[in-house]
């Protein structure tokens, strides 16, 4: 058990009220920041994408007691759908029966996380913005402007949960040996929704993860409680096709009949959201370190934000606590030695999902709809259910596993290579599923010690 | 000629003085700010590298004619003498007959140009710190502290050449779509001196760039007017042999007297600066866009901050000076169409010199000293003498030319691939100046049309 001390999370996101729960389970004093109003109390912001929670996500909830709570808020999806237009509907399983990826909305998400924080005891300060942090000191600077006067609060350690743009980190960066880096992508989002049936019902199938893929952009959509999709249409900033050039009514009419036809009865509503909601930049960012001394860490997005295409920004924080608390628990109160244990643990394993989630925005928008990409996952999944003892997909390596990253990444780039040269075999496109082709993937997979685990 | 513009340079540094003073050749109205008192006031930092001037830089000077006046500050140095433990001193010549790089003191240089500014009409206001900039009106805010009162002020351009650190950059940085990266390298650098004789006279050949290479760290020593050497020692920051482990007068004294046993008689000099001056790190930063519409754009280290392991930095840095006046010469008035062309042209030479820096890095502390390095630097320089049009090495385009970096670089690549195969031939070792090896190299480079410039 630890000696309780007092602490502070800036930031109530999701990662933040998830740290700030398990600190106070440990018995430790707790206090939230954030800068925004209490999300409890105002509506969705209208920029978000709806969360995928998989195994990570699950376990790092389940160490909290909360993960049974949370499964209530959540849709099983067990496969892509994905809408190519002139195709028929054409379904991907995303791993073995029974596994799936949960949708849940980001806003019911984080209301609820608040609500069990705070029942536990934490206490949450919203509306009052952090100016500044003393590292040495761990003292935390509010007030109502930059240049308002501040009020000055001093804590035993603080931990930076605030986000992509956080205020912490932007601290720690004017040090010097502090490494960082903010990789903008040209490409935008929106959110968009689908509404319910009038019967409360979906209009599209509610246990598929809707891709509707056409090369430079991409709609998606995912499933609500309350019967309605929540959409995102990736597309370029600026172009040809872009959120800049769709800038009249009519436009984008044209763009949404063209491009998404089997939904052209929901144009209205897609278009309606076009207007009324922002469109939104996407970031990878790193760091190193992470942690100043034994007073400051940072969490989550503030350490590793990623662009979105592998569905595991929200995972990847969780994760973050779950290997907090393992090396909490292996160094007790030697705060300087636990961080910097943890900020070694997870930061391969940050960069290899950064790297994942960044090659998945380069093969989504144009791959998922190609023949050869398509031909190539038939005949992963064939072999990986025929030897799934030595053939795990990359996908759920890192969705449905606890495995390191950094594993799944260099086991992925191996089995990238086995594939290429089968890609290249004359004639694959007729005899994939033949024994000559399974002996050959056996042959090539067992001198690459590397898809042992 | 464009009309007259009421221009802020932030930043006294040499890129900062450099383009104040071609600005008001140009007709504008130009304040410098420094947060920094005036250099020409205080004594030098001791954390400064001796700079190599070398073409960009010199053309850079003569555009705004004032290169003979610098000419004065400098003594060429045409050969590296390589101080090698055990061995004779060994030369090697820079380029051809007639190229030499030119050592200046950087706080000699700075005073100079600060001087030659000022008596053109340009106003320096030191010792006013920016605070914030308003990049959409141009406007600056100074102050004596963050929090204090600040004054504001109204330009109608504003040029941000105020270093790795700049507080311009800083601000576009928290703009979205705004990329960015600073990396810290894990070895360290002083300032240490080697005075002149009693009768003025250099202690060492004061045509030579002097280097002793010793695989972890590095020492180098570049000549000064007064007939003193600055020197630098480069080293890890932590570690066996590292700026931490040496922290007593006795550790300092055996480093000296082990590892450059012939200036043992400037042990109490070396050692003297060793424990006075500080220790400074070393970071490449790179981000784009560098300019904000036609209002703001950034120039030099603020830019893009590189390693100094090539030389290049102030020499790049009053490139971007000549590229930016080529563009004025080219779009006139319209400020945002020339300062989009600025950075494009300039960008992937930029990222070109951090590149090659960064490997002069990895190369220059072990590899200067190593047969295999050397046998390949006598053989490319063998083959470039007896075919001068053919073979330019890597340096001297980089050092003796004003074609771009990143051809420097892809020329560069090409011909490491080149030697990288000659390098593998049979007993290279013996018949290194053999015709067979010459036909060779004739052979490769012809088939490589990269080398064409």
């Amino acid at each position: 058990m630890q000696s309780s001390k007092n602490i502070a999370v800036v930031g109530s996101g999701l990662v933040g009220s998830l740290l700030a729960l398990y600190l106070k389970q440990t018995g430790h004093k707790v206090t939230v920041f954030d800068r925004r109003p209490d999300v409890r109390k105002v509506e969705f912001s209208g920029r978000s994408i709806n969360l995928a929670m998989s195994n990570r996500g699950w376990k790092a909830l389940r160490g909290a007691g909360i993960e049974k709570e949370v499964r209530k808020l959540a849709l099983p999806l067990d496969k892509r759908a994905l809408h190519v237009n002139n195709q028929a509907l054409y379904f991907q399983p995303y791993g073995k029966k029974g596994e799936a990826i949960y949708s849940i909305s980001r806003g019911v998400l984080n209301r609820k996380m608040i609500d069990l924080a705070e029942k536990a005891g934490v206490k949450f300060q919203f509306e009052e913005k952090v100016w500044d942090i003393d590292l040495t000191e761990a003292k935390l600077f509010t007030g109502a402007s930059e240049k308002s006067e501040w009020k000055e609060y001093n804590f035993d350690l603080i931990f930076g949960a605030d986000g992509a743009f956080s205020r912490i980190r932007h601290k720690m960066q004017r040090q010097s040996l502090f490494n960082y880096s903010q990789h903008f992508i040209d490409v935008g989002y929106k959110e968009l929704s689908i509404p319910a049936n009038a019967d409360g019902s979906h209009k599209l199938d509610n246990a598929s993860f809707h891709i509707w893929p056409r090369g430079e952009f991409m709609l998606i959509a995912m499933p609500n409680l309350n019967g309605s999709f929540t959409c995102t249409l990736f597309m370029p900033f600026e172009g040809e096709i872009s959120f800049e050039s769709l800038d009249t009514e009519t436009k984008a009419d044209a763009f949404f009949a063209t491009h998404f036809p089997d939904i052209k009865d929901e144009i209205s509503n897609l278009k309606r959201d076009f207007f009324k909601n922002p469109t939104s930049s996407m970031v990878t960012i790193k760091c190193y370190p992470w942690s100043y001394e034994g007073k400051v860490t940072l969490v989550g997005d503030s350490a590793h934000a990623i662009v979105p295409f592998y569905g595991q920004g929200m995972n990847a924080g969780f994760e973050d606590i779950s290997i907090l608390f393992e090396k909490i628990a292996e160094y007790k109160n030697d705060w300087e030695q636990l961080f910097t244990a943890y900020q070694e643990a997870r930061k391969p394993n940050t960069d290899a999902i950064a790297e994942l989630s960044y090659r998945n925005f380069m093969e989504m928008s144009s791959k998922t709809a190609d023949a050869d990409f398509l031909l190539r996952k038939k005949i992963e999944k064939q072999f990986a259910e025929k030897h799934p003892d030595i053939w795990v997909p990359m996908y759920s390596r890192v969705t449905f596993s606890d495995r390191p990253y950094a594993e799944a990444l260099a086991i992925g780039d191996a089995q990238r290579t086995i594939m290429d040269k089968i890609m290249k075999l004359p004639n694959i496109e007729e005899n994939w599923d033949s024994e000559k082709i399974e002996q050959k993937i056996l042959e090539l997979t067992s001198s690459k010690n590397v898809l042992d685990t």
